[in-house]
C-alpha cells in the first residue's frame, strides 16, 4: 500500500436550470489537486496553493478538506495523519463547486491510502460533511457529481437518495467564470422562502421534461424544459450583466443556459463542440463589456470518479 | 363515409401523486360510450343516460361533449349538426376525469365522422375546450391521457407540450371510486396560492425520481418518490378514511398510492395483477368501514387512443 496519491477533483455545476437544488453535473476543468500524505501523528496538517485562498482556514476542522477527513476517520474508527497539500484549480466563491471538489479529493484520496474501506457512494456523506463547513448546510448538488462523475439527481436528503441520469453523447458544456465574487451563504439569503403554487407546478414539470429529454437525447425537450424559476428570478441580480450573457449564449446556439450554482459562473449546454467554443467567446466577449476578466471551460459532461494522478 | 359511429372513452387519473397538476394517465374502465350520429341540421342535440347525469346540462355550450364538438366544428368551419348519445360509465365528481372522458370521445367521434382532418394532438385543445366547461379552468391532465393513451407529463400549458412516457411492462393500476362526491372547483379552492420553496424541490426531485424510475422499471424509486406534498396535505380531509386507505393499499404491497384527480377515487400502483386485486380488496373493505360503498378497477395503463365500438 502506497503512502502518498494525488487526485484531481473536478469542479462541478449545481443548480442545473429548472434542476434548482437537486441536479448537478461534473466537469473536467477546473479541477482541485491534492497530494496526501500519510504522517507519523494522529494529526491532520493542510497546506493550500493556488487560486483564491487567502480566506480559506487551515485549521483541519474549519477546512473542508479537513473537515471531510475527520468525518471519515471518525466513522473508521482509524487514528492515523495524513498531510494534505491543496492547489486549488477552483476558486472558492465561484459557483462551480470549489469547496466540494477540495472534500471529494480529500475523502477519496484517503479512502484510497486505507484501501478503500468505503465505497464512493458511503464517501458522499463525509465529502458533504466537508463542504458544510464551507456552504453552512449539508448539500449535495455539487459533492455528489464531483465524486460519482455525470449528472445527478438528488430526490431526498432525508433519506438521502442520489440518481445517475443518462447523458446523451453529443452534449457539450461551456462554463464561464468571471474575476468577481458572489458569498454562497449571501446568495442562499436572497432566496424566498415560498414559491407560488403555479411556478412550483410549472418547475416540477419542467424538471421532468429535461430529464426526458435527457434520457431520450432530445435536444429540443432540453432547450424548452430549462427554465428556472425558483434561484434565476431573484439572483440574476447578482451577476453583472447576466441577461445579455444568457442572450448571447442563446443566440450562439445554446440548448439552454442558467446560472452555476449560486453563480456567478455561467453554464450553457450545446450539441457541438463547435457551437460550445462559439458560445465562450460570446460570453466572454459580453462579461468584457461589463469590465470583467473571465475563464471559459468547454467540456462534455464528465462521467468519471476523481482521477488518481501519477 | 360512415354517418354515425360508436366511441369508448376511458377515464383518466390525473394528479399522479408526486405529479400533481401535470401528470395524468389512461385507464382501461370505466369509461363514456358515445353514439355520434351526423343529422341533417346544424345543431347539436345532446341526450345521456347512465351514472350521475341529473345535474350535467343538456344545452350544447354547457354540456363538456357539446362544447368540445363546437369548438372543433369552428376551428373547421363545418356547419354540420350531431346528434350524441352519451352512456355516462364514469359519474361526474369521481376525480376519474368524468368530463374530460366525455369531451374526449365527442371530438375524438366527430373527427372521426368527418373523415379526420385532425390528428389526436390537434383534438387536444378542443376536448380541453370542452373539460373546462365542467371544471372551471383549462386542464389537460384529464383529457390528454384519455385523448392519447398512456401516462402523460404536461410540461407546460403555454405552450402546450404533453410527452408520453415509458410504462414499466409489470405496472398494474388499482383505482377506487367510493359511493361520495366532491366538487371538483371546491377541491381546487382548498390548495395553497404558495408553498414553501423547500417542498416545491422536494416535489421536484420526487417527480424526477418518479419519471427515471418510470424509464427505468425501476419500482423501487418510483415507490420512494411517490409523494405529493401539494394536494394530498390538504385533500386528504375531504376523502372519509383516506390515511387508512392508503395504508391498507401499501400494507397490501402498492408501490404507491394517491387521490386520483381531486378525489374521492383513489389510485395506487402495484408490480402484479395478484397484488392489485388484493390493493382493491383492502382498500373496498376500508372504505366499507366508512359506511361507503365502492367500485374497484383494475388494469394496465391503458396505452390506446379512444375505441371505435362496432
Amino acid at each position: 500500500m502506497s503512502n502518498s496519491i494525488k487526485i484531481k477533483a473536478s469542479g462541478s455545476v449545481a443548480n442545473v436550470s429548472c434542476g434548482f437544488d437537486c441536479l448537478g453535473y461534473s466537469l473536467d476543468s477546473p479541477a482541485d489537486i491534492l497530494e496526501i500524505t500519510k504522517n507519523n501523528s494522529s494529526k491532520i496538517n493542510i497546506s493550500m496553493t493556488g487560486l483564491g485562498i487567502e480566506n480559506i482556514p487551515l485549521i483541519p476542522k474549519k477546512n473542508t478538506a479537513g473537515k471531510a477527513i475527520i468525518s471519515l476517520l471518525s466513522k473508521l474508527n482509524i487514528n492515523q495523519g495524513f498531510n494534505v497539500k491543496i492547489e486549488k484549480g477552483i476558486p472558492p466563491g465561484s459557483g462551480i463547486g470549489s469547496s466540494a471538489s477540495s472534500a471529494v479529493g480529500a475523502v477519496y484520496g484517503v479512502n484510497q491510502l486505507l484501501d478503500n474501506p468505503l465505497t464512493s457512494r458511503e464517501l458522499l456523506v463525509h465529502s458533504m460533511a466537508g463542504e458544510a463547513v464551507a456552504s453552512g448546510g449539508f448539500h449535495a448538488d455539487n459533492v455528489a457529481p464531483s465524486l460519482l462523475g455525470g449528472m445527478i439527481l438528488i430526490r431526498s436528503y432525508k433519506p438521502l437518495d442520489i440518481i445517475q441520469i443518462p447523458i446523451p453523447e453529443k452534449l457539450w458544456s461551456t462554463v464561464i467564470l468571471p474575476n468577481y465574487t458572489i458569498n454562497t451563504k449571501d446568495a442562499r439569503k436572497m432566496l424566498p422562502d415560498q414559491v407560488a403554487l403555479k411556478s412550483a407546478v410549472n418547475q416540477t414539470g419542467n424538471l421532468a421534461g429535461f430529464i426526458l429529454g435527457f434520457v431520450n437525447s432530445d435536444f429540443n425537450l432540453i432547450s424548452r424544459s430549462m427554465k428556472d424559476l425558483f434561484a434565476e428570478p431573484v439572483r440574476q441580480t447578482l451577476i453583472p450583466g447576466f441577461k445579455r450573457i444568457k442572450n448571447s449564449a442563446l443566440e450562439n446556439g445554446a440548448i439552454g443556459c442558467g446560472i452555476s450554482g449560486s453563480g456567478p459562473s455561467i453554464f450553457a449546454f450545446s450539441n457541438e463542440k463547435e457551437i460550445a467554443n462559439k458560445i465562450g467567446i460570446g460570453m466572454k466577449n459580453a462579461f468584457s463589456k461589463e469590465g470583467l476578466s473571465s475563464k471559459v471551460y468547454i467540456s462534455k459532461i464528465n462521467q468519471n470518479e476523481p482521477r488518481i494522478l501519477d
